[in-house]
């Protein structure tokens, strides 16, 4: 490892910037720093303003709680999409993966986290009861529950059942099973199990 | 991959600069930016800051070549450093790499690059006419090469070396060898050959 030693505070301070980073650690950290350091001084300022603004100016749709540059985001403002299914997920990340998969046309719904005790996360700080305020409206008619399969997962899952279940919307789950590419043998009993018992049939 | 369609430029922008850095591809780049998006606002201001600080502010030492927040680097200006020894080496990281062992008392000399006809770069492009000039200032009596071992580095040593064979100086290089913790069986012909070569007396 690289010790606090590069000669230059400023280098100090911009590694241990870089080095908060998820995934980045020192020594990526400065091999990033030094590559910052021979760009031309508008291409750096413009990737610094460029981060900044991200921060500063983005907006959150206030439907689903997607990012937006303001107002509404464009799945919610799009009237193609099936206004009448909304998908329940954790994160923008999230709603991300699902729309690069070009397999669903409806609408989301962002919780911002899931329920865990240990982190201190309870319902309330999640965007649950604003979901129960767009199922009052009437227009959903499907609640797509995409959250992961963990302890934590499950409980969120379960939550959201009890308090939507008042309202008369079909509640449905993504489904489980062996994903494509993967070898039985490496895939967890779990998965295989639900996988085999949740058989479909065979469309070739 | 994550197609461009963030639901918002501020984020589209983002991500295209993080992308830009080198190792991080689109996918860690979103990773990256939702992270900041997370962080106070503080935070990524004082992120940004100290990028564009980095590049604004920092110098380099006008004897060797390494980054200084002004003035001499603490290498070229701790007395107590041998003054007569000065390594070369290509690159800032280098000299880092070299600090850290902890096992060099000399100075050095960035040349900045390293001599390839293919990336255009010639002997005129590189820090090394003021190597020439700081041998002649009498004061240094060994040069030790510390350049890599591709063509390009071999090219580079060797032109240096015809350089500064006039002044009456040791020539060295770094040693070559199998690296610890390596093993015979997947260490390269050419290095396991010249390790055998170049053996030494065995100190227990």
């Amino acid at each position: 490892m690289f010790r606090r030693n590069y000669s230059s505070e400023l280098l100090e301070e911009a590694v241990e910037q870089l080095s908060s980073l998820p995934g980045i650690g020192r020594r990526t950290a400065l091999r990033l720093a030094l590559h910052l350091l021979g760009q031309p001084r508008e291409n750096v300022e413009q990737f610094a303003s460029s981060i900044v603004r991200l921060r500063r100016d983005i907006r959150h749709c206030p439907v689903c709680g997607m990012i937006s540059d303001g107002g509404q985001c464009p799945v919610c403002g799009d009237s193609r999409r099936d206004a009448t299914v909304v998908c329940v997920v954790e994160s923008i990340r999230d709603v991300l993966s699902i729309e690069n998969t070009g397999q669903y046309n409806g609408l989301y719904h962002i919780l911002g986290g899931i329920i865990s005790p240990i982190d201190g996360v309870g319902p309330g700080d999640l965007n649950i009861q604003a979901l129960s305020d767009r199922i009052s409206q009437g227009v959903i008619e499907e609640v797509v529950m995409a959250l992961s399969t963990s302890m934590e997962g499950e409980t969120t899952a379960y939550y959201i059942y009890k308090q939507i279940s008042r309202f008369p919307v079909k509640v449905t789950a993504i489904a489980r099973g062996v994903g494509f590419g993967d070898d039985l043998e490496y895939t967890d009993e779990l998965t295989l199990g639900r996988s085999i018992a949740n058989r479909q049939i065979f469309q070739p």
